[in-house]
């Protein structure tokens, strides 16, 4: 048994998608969580400075003494994760992994489609990834720039006309390539799945990476023994500007009330 | 006359719009341009860390033996550039002045509109510089923050279906409260100003924000005796994040194609 928290880091607090996931799956883990909440969004961004981003985001989660990190961030997990992640002691597991894992699982005619920002769609992380798994995979790909926004701008109601609009226009050539998988390859996008779930219709599993990232980790704790066998964890949220809306749009994420301390906090060097 | 340079600051890219006019108005000026593309956006962000970044800012531009500082980003002018500006011994000027008082010299019916990012329309900063001017004033504000994003997605075209649903939406109470001059409240807008300008119909007059401070600044200039008497001046672009995409969306935003240098660098402390 290992009772050392859990570290989840994301650019915002998208990546609450899955710390809702980890306490549903493993209530008795303590869960420290970053938002980079003063750099947010990483996506547009260059992989050199998601990248160095990244390393402050752990080096901070670090000092708070935990057994694992889990990079809830679509963009850091397509932009060289795995490259920084053997610098560390603990295993750092990100979202990308385990949601190509899953898609490799569920898909039955091996046309697998992906959503992400820009910069999740222009790496080829997924790709290789997916192909590693299942080298006759065809993968279908569509940067969704304006789910994010679209999202933040509370317009998650399955009929709010912009979010149809723009995702009719987003998913257009994944319906046409005939997917029957679909990676929700950013932590904001379950929160608009009922929507695109419609679209692309019945037939298409769509891949939540938060909760496949919590049953990733689950087992891998399992494994080393090392998962808190105790009734609830604690969480406790980190933000790099105002903690003051934080409660308001991180019940949003989180699907329940924030219950745990919320402080604001420095990272790193110079920009 | 003196030949130092113009500095000009935003989040990102679209001060480039307030470049464009500069240039226009003054193209014997030396400018040198710093967009903050490793932090952009600073829209969402809070009152104290939006200073922090805008003083960064000034201390970068500052390092080029400047003139005059034009904060071309409207979430800076209107979250208290004015109390920082008294810090330094040369001119600064926030795009929010220029444009309010262009406002009230054009309204008839004294009924005016702006559009904004979240925190130019959370913050009073138009209001109490419109009424300072016009204590009769009826201002109508309007949050609209998915226009940055369908800018920087390119949706720019008028007749983009994306682009007229939200414009529709965001612009609907403006027309209903009958103003007849519009603040173009945030420097991305003017390249969506032919949509915005046929909604809301010829009889509304769209405050470009840009032009406004081009014509303050070179105002204050004259007066100065402190114009640079010279053929053509030169540009030069720093942005805090890879200079790689810049040429192509610089080009977008300055309605030519870049002429200059550009260079990334480091700003300031930790964040």
């Amino acid at each position: 048994m290992d009772l050392r928290p859990i570290g989840v880091f994301d650019s915002g607090l998208g990546g609450l998608t899955c710390v809702k996931r980890l306490r549903e799956l493993m209530p008795g883990e303590d869960i420290i969580y970053l938002g980079d909440t003063g750099r947010v969004p990483y996506g547009g961004k260059s992989r050199e400075t998601i990248l160095t981003y990244a390393r402050q985001d752990i080096a901070f989660l670090r000092r708070h003494d935990i057994k694992a990190v889990v990079a809830a961030c679509g963009t850091v997990s397509t932009n060289g994760i795995e490259e920084i992640a053997g610098d560390y002691p603990i295993p750092v597991c990100g979202v990308a992994d385990a949601a190509a894992a899953a898609a490799v699982r569920r898909t039955r005619n091996g046309r697998i489609g992906l959503i992400g920002t820009k910069a999740s769609i222009r790496s080829t992380a997924y790709d290789e990834k997916i192909l590693a798994l299942m080298p006759q995979a065809r993968i279908v790909k569509r940067a969704c720039p304006l789910f994010v926004p679209i999202v933040e701008d509370g317009r998650i109601g399955d009929g709010d006309p912009v979010l149809e609009l723009v995702a009719r226009e987003y998913l257009e050539e994944l319906k046409k390539a005939d997917v029957d998988t679909l990676i929700l390859g950013c932590t904001h996008y379950p929160l608009i799945a009922g929507t695109i779930g419609r679209i692309m219709g019945p037939q298409v599993a769509l891949v939540d990476s938060g909760a496949e990232i919590a049953a990733l980790v689950k087992g891998r704790l399992e494994r080393e023994d090392a998962l808190a066998e105790r009734r609830k964890g604690t969480c406790s949220y980190f933000v790099t500007d105002s903690a003051e809306d934080f409660a308001q749009t991180a019940s949003l994420f989180l699907g329940v009330p924030v219950e745990g301390s919320v402080k604001r906090v420095t990272l790193g060097e110079a920009v």
